[in-house]
């Protein structure tokens, strides 16, 4: 097939066969289990370390079993899985490494920092779309005691945060999808994120960095597939916490997208303002939290027809902050509608 | 099109379309340019800071570096670029996320470790054989005082180290792939890696952990793909080094794998044995110089008609080996044909 017949414009792309989500599933931690999306999750671990030696075993293992789990409610074995695309926080994507290795499958790791749900949801799409996969799985994972220790300080310091900071989630989201069709949800397009950096340098205010990306993400995939904001029920970035939230609509208003009723930021969405956890939530396994446990629900039922996911990532490492450098963003956009 | 037209497997795909590599380049660090690949390589850096503040910043340069000299190579320019993808080993892949930035390509990046460059050229090769993109670019770097820091100790201590370690290459690989026809180098086929972990877990012989899955990807490959090893002129492994290679023709022959003299080990060529690099080189960017810099020129001059290029990736992080933990390995397979 021609590049011309699924090329949108410069970022965006049509997925002609419209690959289905075929099953999903959300292992939260316990504040995400207690925050607004209560009851939503398929697990809610009690114990952060899940019995194991260390918080990183906890987290390759919560990834691990979200996997399964969703691959077990529509009886998938690993085996039929092409493609496990996926990747975490932790350096060297330990997580989703380790993971792959319980699993068994074919892993193609990926690094996107808190883009990563989206990241893979475009590349396993793409790959289906493109005759190379039946199956494939695209997970992600942030555990907060593991991304606490490596980015910022020791736990036991209990050093303070500004207000506007962002708390890591612990959790962990799956989503299948398959070139089988007869399931209700579908990728229908996908717009690639290009790297935006504004000279954000405070690393504590991540939401900031990554808001720019999210409005031009979403500038071009309007643009490109020639559609407006209301073309969407729903729009969502991953992780912009209130503080970024409150960029992002700003930036959308300057570029004449109304956003209106229909927008959603999960890192906004996964803690109650009540629990004190700063400006929101952060970390890979954010949306893919608020993704796999509410938002895939909701369209499985009809709610929603049409959403634009955004997961939105900060490009930072401790290093490059320590050298002084600014923070880039990106964000990837897939479109989901019903069919 | 149907996923049955393409696979030929559980972990191989050919490519009906046969993406073309259409430029390449390499830029490689003093001692690289000093070995048996001297006057391959397109730069050779004197000063491996480049005039930066830190090395970091040099390690970014340097991809951002090779990334333009390959596209210029053939006028392309960024905007007609529709993908990067790729990444380093630094933590959160701030090399390839920071070039990434100042290239303002769509980016997709990837952790595949020393498996970046043939993961890169795998994804890459099905986006526009799957009609996604008409030119993507597939890159990847390393540096020896980056990773020497980030992973080992501070320079400064001049630590000893064991004769089966490997030094990590500087340099820097970029190959340009297009749905364009016209040019001899093709990609023809290619085979996912799934993670292999034979229990190793001592860090300083990252070729022992390797070496498994580089024989597993290669097993699989053959097998599906319904070939001998005797279908390639060259097969070549990324960075096993001298002792992973002699523990990966053992494996091979075990699985009744007859390399002959067709082989070839990226991290054994970089260096000559007389340069005391222990037991060869490692790092992204090892077989990103050799197949940048040797093998794709040997090709377009004819000299070698069928290679198989397998990079390889040692899955561990810093942390996981004090926890630790052994040492996943992972191979990411793609043959090149002269058409």
């Amino acid at each position: 097939m021609s590049v011309s017949s699924k090329r949108r414009g410069r970022q965006s792309y049509l997925l002609p066969s419209k690959p289905r989500v075929k099953s999903f599933a959300a292992i939260a931690g316990k504040k995400e289990g207690e925050g607004p999306l209560r009851g939503l999750f398929d697990i809610v671990i009690a114990d952060d370390t899940l019995g194991e030696k260390s918080w990183e075993r906890a987290e390759s293992r919560m990834l691990e079993d979200v996997i399964r789990l969703c691959l077990e409610k529509k009886e998938l074995s690993p085996e039929s899985v092409d493609a496990f695309l996926g990747g975490d926080l932790l350096n060297q994507i330990v997580s989703a490494s380790f993971a792959a290795r319980q699993l068994g499958v074919p892993f193609l790791g990926l690094y996107g920092a808190c883009s990563t749900m989206a990241e893979s949801l475009l590349i396993g799409s793409m790959l289906i779309d493109g005759g190379f996969a039946q199956n494939v799985v695209c997970a992600t994972c942030s555990h907060f005691s593991t991304a606490e220790r490596q980015y910022r300080f020791p736990l036991e310091m209990g050093s303070v945060r500004p207000p506007y900071a962002q708390w890591t989630v612990t959790g962990a989201g799956a989503t299948a999808l398959t070139a089988e069709q007869g399931y209700p949800i579908a990728i229908e397009s996908l717009t690639l994120g290009a790297v935006v950096d504004y000279n954000q340098n405070d690393e504590n205010n991540m939401g900031a960095a990554m808001a720019p990306a999210a409005a031009d993400t979403l500038r071009s995939h309007l643009a490109e597939m020639n559609r407006g904001a209301d073309y969407y029920d729903l729009i969502v970035t991953g992780d912009l916490g209130r503080v970024g939230q409150a960029l992002f609509e700003e930036l959308c208003a300057e570029h004449g997208i109304e956003l209106g009723g229909r927008y959603l930021d999960c890192g906004s969405e996964i803690f109650a303002p009540e629990q004190n956890l700063y400006s929101g939530g952060s970390g890979c396994g954010c949306s893919a939290l608020v993704l796999n446990g509410k938002l895939l629900k909701e369209m499985e039922r009809g709610e929603r027809r049409r959403m634009l996911f955004m997961a939105t990532g900060a490009l930072l490492s401790p290093t490059t902050t320590l050298q002084g450098e600014s923070i880039p963003g990106i964000a990837h956009a897939v479109s989901l509608e019903v069919c």
